[in-house]
């Protein structure tokens, strides 16, 4: 992490979240090494955590997790794909985070909540702007959320694929890349674009929407109202179809398709040929615009990714330029369908991270009153 | 222009600046403020200076550029579109810079020197990867350049429209806008991402490749070997085809289709409502993936956006995510042709806008000595 604080400066600042706890300092072995050896600052994780939800379309989750990754505790359900009110959902977040967020609530340890949705959010506010497969359009997911939950710690929402990438870059398949393209696939696709460890956002945090770019303009409409987005050609409806099953099947159908393939079901193997084709040819857009070291599937794209990893990589060295080609590895996620819940607490972390000594500053000032 | 630096290490820089003779401090009125006026810093363009270069495929040009945007001598010269071998283009740009570049050859204030080439461009070394309309594929022209130009300054190189983009944002259309999209077309079509100022370059230099972005994979076979780039539908041969012109006539052949769909030639207008819709359609899909405040339309884009800018519009109303589609305005550069010029005028800047106390140190121990 670069934080462009000095050596002393960040002395001072790990001599401080030692003394609050927050963080355990151990000595690092000296490795061989001359000098005197630097110590390895490791995040106590039960001294600082967030709550994360999330809300996808096919289930809701709540989990408490500390700094650093660790989760402490995680419960998911699912839902059903009915269209449901933003007072039933905040109403279920509310039920399935009360077990695990009531002994903490006031706990100054609880640093915040954050929040991963199936939708285009506006980062500012927690405003859910469109949400097409829950049925929503301008809900304040947000500010409702805090109220209902009772809490005075802030709540970050952000779309969940941003999250997923997010924690694909902290905790799993991307750490440490410097440019990665985070691809990710259910009923929607969506996707993150990570450049040094910062994600990309746009002008109101409504970047990265990569399944709404046009592929195929006379084809397929689109839930969003346009005709032909790259979402018509890989998401979950359109590979249902191509392999001969009900289009709302939903994932349990995926799985069921993605195993008629292994076994050589004619229509399933022709599903996944056309998944790969058109995985590559968007990919081959998606590496020409941003030159990414890596690109990560993720959601069914990761279940998926050893039936159509040779086609995608045919693809991409027949349509994508070649100097951005050599550069780029496509790899399967590595944190499952915990990835946006791990990034959901990463973005409710990120007001600590980005200025530590604040966040100490109410606790001293009680230590010294 | 964000420094990182605390105000009293911008006083002391400011100073040494000064000193050097690089900016000039001019009071400011005090505007009414309650205070002791802070002073504005102009930089001195005639005290620091960067050659820039620019290899396009219609014409060569050098200039050579101050601090802070202003021209102080700059010449063009048109070329042939046909494939100049990497000696023969350093040659040409040895020549039409050796009047400009003479007297300040060995000039301490000479900074560096900045190119811009319209292909793919490794941004470490400045090897052109890929240049399919200047018929090149990995020349060394960063190393080329310099060892002929005979100046021991570093030689940076980068696409010329990532460099419009740059230009545009630093002082052109775009000023002080935190998400802009750059597109540019003349044969090829480029673009450029500037986020908070700073420019989407990804893992080695090649981001920004939009012109090949696939949106209409059956369509026609583009040069950078794919199909149904966005390129092949909104490039200088398709819109000249399309106006029942010869593929390659070129700048002046789109000069006077402009003016035939002006005076309302069908074949013509036909033309720009296709380029207008096609414009529409790739702009789409970016503003879903960027999220951007500002787009930006350079190069022929530039001088044909009256025309088209309507149609624009009402596809972007069609076809881009409402969320992303409000925030967002399409206006045509405001630098015209000397854009990339600009811009590699910038980037011969860079390391010393990183890092200014680095470039002060050698004429102080000289003065010390």
């Amino acid at each position: 992490m670069r934080t462009g604080l000095t050596r002393s400066a960040i002395r001072g600042l790990i001599g401080e979240l030692v003394a609050r706890g927050v963080v355990e300092e151990i000595r690092s072995g000296s490795a061989g090494l001359p000098g005197r050896p630097s110590p390895v600052v490791t995040p106590d994780p039960r001294s600082a955590v967030a709550l994360a939800l999330e809300v996808n379309v096919d289930s809701l989750a709540a989990a408490v997790v500390g700094f650093g990754g660790t989760v402490h505790g995680q419960v998911r359900v699912d839902r059903p794909r009915a269209h449901l009110s933003l007072d039933d959902i905040v109403g279920d977040l509310v039920d399935l985070s009360a077990p695990m967020l009531d002994p903490i609530r006031r706990d100054p340890t609880l640093l915040g909540v954050g929040v991963g949705v199936a939708g285009v959010v506006r980062r500012s506010d927690g405003l859910v702007r469109q949400a097409p497969n829950l049925g929503w359009r301008d809900e304040p997911l947000g500010a409702r959320l805090g109220a209902a939950l009772g809490v005075t710690q802030p709540v970050a929402v952000a779309n969940e694929a941003d999250l997923g990438g997010l924690a694909e870059h902290r905790r799993g398949a991307a750490i440490g890349a410097d440019a990665v393209l985070h691809v990710t696939g259910e009923v929607g696709v969506g996707g993150n674009v990570m450049i040094d460890g910062r994600p990309l956002v746009g002008a109101a945090g409504y970047a990265g929407e990569i399944g709404h770019m046009p592929v195929n303009p006379s084809g397929r409409r689109c839930g969003c109202g346009s005709h032909g987005c790259w979402e018509t050609e890989i998401g979950e409806p359109a590979i249902l179809s191509l392999a001969g099953r009900p289009a709302d099947g939903g994932r349990e159908a995926i799985a069921e398709v993605i195993a008629a393939a292994r076994a050589g079901e004619e229509r399933a193997s022709a599903a996944m040929e056309h998944l790969g084709t058109w995985l590559g040819i968007g990919l081959a857009g998606l590496v020409n615009i941003f030159d990414p070291s890596l690109v990560v599937l993720g959601g069914m794209f990761e279940r998926i990714h050893p039936l159509v990893a040779e086609r995608i990589d045919a693809v991409l060295d027949e349509r994508a330029l070649p100097a951005s080609r050599e550069l780029v590895t496509v790899v399967p996620a590595a944190l499952g369908a915990d990835g946006p819940v791990l990034g959901a607490a990463e973005l409710a972390f990120e007001p600590f991270l980005a200025d530590p000594a604040a966040h100490l500053r109410p606790a001293r000032s009680v230590a010294s009153a």
